[in-house]
């Protein structure tokens, strides 16, 4: 089943307007996130997030038209799954100006969750393509993400699992779908938002969980040479949670601090058994 | 009339896959050009960009399925029109990586094209969005297209009719849709392919017939100095020709040289005339 402009319909395709500014101009946003024995994991942040880019783009959303289309695909079943919830601007007249009353097309989908993608571990190559911290294609997550599928290509083709994503200077920024954690003896260093970074909802979750285990957080800019000397790097997403990067351009990185990693993921998967039901994600 | 997957089509809604990925992350590509007298202007160089660009997505695409969606669009009126040519690279399953078997999606719409868009004049206002070199986003006309979409608005927004991207140097690079030059006396300037910037196809004919103009030209770094202090600014566009640019941020800019645009615009109606069964474009 999707969810399509309001209503849950049967897989195939849809009635759909070639004049949407989501399919000509990449004008729109999306969330993916996962949903356990039919609960959203951190729904509330995801819608959140959205609607605080639409508003950046002056694109009017109502929060209740969102929430129902995740809602009824978690309800759908209690299996685990992953919902990706995407919102274009609508329609609109041959040119770049949206027109002055729009119509968001808001729509759904649902895909199984593999378990596997929890916890696991991930090896980086750096990409040719550095994030524009002046774009807002940087700093949400909208329909022109071309930069990441070109950058996850390239390092699929260097035999890397993803790509890592510099700054125009030079310092760390993400991965083509992931935030980097470095962290060093009780010390996590995340790269701060200045643009180049999405701000993610497990980035965000891992911040607040941090100071419960003791560890300090610092949101600041990391060399690649701060990365390779870790004790341990990992990535956050919704979907994965938190892996390790094991390798970056095919040199090994440190797994030393890996005990702490543990600990962090056991209170992300502590943060789903509370929030959806009971669900008991298995910590790597 | 429409043109989708290979057929021409009634305007409204057509049966739509929502995995594609050109919805869903922009990848694609799109080609805008005029066609007058039911003959597109400078088909061929249109389509050779847009393969050229799909081949460096890895997309394959058929060159006579380009041109059919064209042709058939041009050939229904001879009154003067605008087509769009888009392609995705069809429907994927979830996630970043395209299948390895893809099938991409091609479709064209036609509209009015208004006889005033040509060698018009145009404000412009800088933009605190920046080019990025290193994204193909910036060298190609893709469905992401959301920095220009950005752009635009916040040109509009402050008084302006477009948008001025500079390069991460500060250096000048484009407009939101279209390419810049920058003449004093007989030299002319614009700015280099440097990963910023588009290969736009009236850029390349103005290249082309400078020298039969007795202008020298040459593609290098401009600064906004350079273009305060010039005789003459304009920008080229597919469907808008010749812009003369008459403002930035406010400031009043030189049309000292307007005899030479004057020359130049006249150049490109001959071109139309010999290309487009004698269509006269009314040069300014």
């Amino acid at each position: 089943m999707l969810w399509y402009d309001g209503r849950l319909i049967a897989e195939g395709s849809v009635a759909f307007d070639l004049a949407d500014r989501g399919l000509l101009l990449g004008d729109g946003l999306f969330e993916t996130l996962p949903a356990f024995n039919t609960v959203p994991f951190r729904l509330d942040a995801h819608i959140d997030r959205i609607i605080r880019s639409a508003v950046q783009l002056g694109m009017p959303l109502i929060r209740q038209q969102l929430e129902e289309a995740v809602l009824a695909l978690a309800k759908l079943d209690p299996s685990p799954c992953v919902i990706r919830l995407s919102v274009t601007r609508g329609s609109g007249p041959r040119g770049l100006l949206p027109p002055k009353v729009t119509h968001p097309l808001v729509f759904a989908t649902r895909a199984i969750w593999n378990p596997t993608s929890a916890f696991g571990h991930s090896s980086l190559a750096i990409s040719a393509i550095r994030r524009n911290p002046t774009s807002p294609t940087s700093s949400m997550k909208t329909l022109a993400y071309l930069d990441s599928v070109m950058g996850f290509q390239e390092a699929q083709a260097k035999g890397a699992d993803d790509a890592l994503f510099l700054s125009p200077n030079g310092s760390i920024a993400c991965t083509s779908m992931a935030n980097l954690f470095i962290l060093n003896h009780n010390s996590l260093v995340t790269p701060a938002l200045d643009g180049s970074v999405l701000p993610g909802i497990t980035r965000q979750l891992i911040i607040d969980i941090a100071p419960r285990l003791g560890l300090s957080l610092s949101e600041k800019n990391c060399s690649i040479g701060d990365l390779m000397a870790a004790d341990l790097v990992f990535s956050t997403n919704s979907v994965r949670f938190i892996s390790l990067i094991t390798h970056l351009d095919g040199q090994t990185l440190s797994t030393k601090a890996m005990v702490t990693g543990r600990k962090l993921s056991s209170a992300l998967a502590d943060q789903v058994r509370q929030e959806c039901n009971g669900f008991v994600l298995k910590a790597g």
